[in-house]
């Protein structure tokens, strides 16, 4: 078994934790965080209260914010094996350079819900091909999606995520409070919003792009903006509309 | 059983077909399509090939472009019974006035794929009591959700889609574009947008929102406006994070 210690107990490094505790490969000897309160409600935890005190490892996975990293990675000894932070923002060098050092990150947004680990790509990255072997095997043992990538392509994976996750989120509120103003339920949209995720398994985007805009619907446009006057989402619905317009090569 | 004419055989007219046919409550006696290629493929159509030969039936459900809706009821005789359209856009006075009138918008994008319609809401409008009663029994033999919507309230509706499928839609594409410029596979990301997608039945949109518009993350923020820089979409991400930043009371 590969012992492994966790540093950091928010939705990251549970998720890691119990993955890890499920499968055959690793098996979690610490598991830290400055938060004590984190570990309510969970039994059998090995958890240690201070970073001198924290076992020798194989490895350490480090999923605490992007800015505590470095601190964290200089405060812990070199027992602490492969030191691999779990961002997909923050560069391979955010680890001190005492360690060896590598990253680890699944691409996922994690919340209290479950997750199957086993369709999350796990991003990879590592100083040496010996600590690159280290991670690939921690990562198959949970994922059947594991790659390779730099820092360079994973600040640009991390962008296309802040696009795909976060930005469309926004725009799932957006549609809330313009339902909410008219007391319409925002679960009447489910449906819509689960076949426009789910049809990217078969469609690409750029070639399913339906609305006003792809169609030069100028009529339609014209009608919505009237809808959001007032509204701090009008400049939102031009910019978009502005967008999806110049992509598709239509003048609007 | 109700008898039943579909015009137009895109989209939505062939889900509606299909699902009727499956269905207990009607029969559909007669399809039109100005397309006629669009009947390629199927077997045992009851298709007519104009409007003059169409058998007289209880409803007539218009599945056309909205902009053809007004110019397609009027061409229709009276016997062409309750006539609606199938637009989340058109008003109800878009049906000729010679004609008892309704919507029938079942709220979804519908594509070449399969769809579940018991789970897909349909949003009915009528003039008179009469008239949606016949709609509700046609819609709730196909879906177990029904809401009666009127023309002001299904705009407002349908702007709320906009956002939610045809703007989410654009923010795959330029993430998909953001990858491909780095030979990044797309499909990297497709567990993080079905993620996305299915926690709105658990947690409202406005309270899952995270990234670095919503943390104040200023270095991140400035670091991924450098990665777009160049780039068509920069205005775009600025212009999201803006909102974000707005709606949840953070200064950036």
């Amino acid at each position: 078994m590969i012992r492994v210690s966790i540093i950091g107990f928010g939705n990251v490094g549970t998720h890691l934790y119990t993955a890890f505790s499920d499968g055959p490969m690793a098996e979690v000897v610490a598991v830290y965080s400055r938060n004590p309160q984190r570990f309510d409600g969970w039994e059998d935890l090995p958890v240690v209260s201070d970073f001198t005190s924290l076992p020798e490892v194989d490895c350490t996975l480090i999923a605490v914010a992007d800015d505590a990293i470095a601190a964290v990675s200089s405060a812990l000894s070199t027992t602490a094996g492969l030191v691999a932070h779990t961002s997909g923002n923050a560069p391979l060098d955010a680890i001190d350079e005492k360690h060896r050092s590598g990253v680890f990150y699944p691409l996922q947004s994690f919340s209290k819900r479950p997750v199957a680990f086993s369709t999350i790509p796990i991003c990879l990255e590592a100083e040496t091909e010996a600590s690159y072997q280290l991670l690939t095997t921690l990562a198959s043992s949970l994922s059947e999606r594991v790659v390779r990538i730099d820092s360079a392509a994973r600040a640009r994976l991390h962008l296309a995520a802040v696009f795909a996750n976060n930005f469309v989120n926004h725009l799932y509120s957006v549609s809330e409070k313009i339902l909410a103003e008219h007391e319409l339920d925002f679960s009447l949209l489910h449906p819509l919003i689960l076949e426009t995720a789910q049809r990217l398994s078969e469609v690409a985007p750029s070639e399913a792009q339906t609305g006003p805009a792809v169609r030069e619907d100028q009529q339609t446009i014209k009608k919505q903006l009237h809808l959001l006057n007032d509204s701090a989402f009008q400049a939102l619905y031009q910019q978009l509309t502005k967008s999806i317009a110049t992509t598709h090569g239509k003048k609007l």
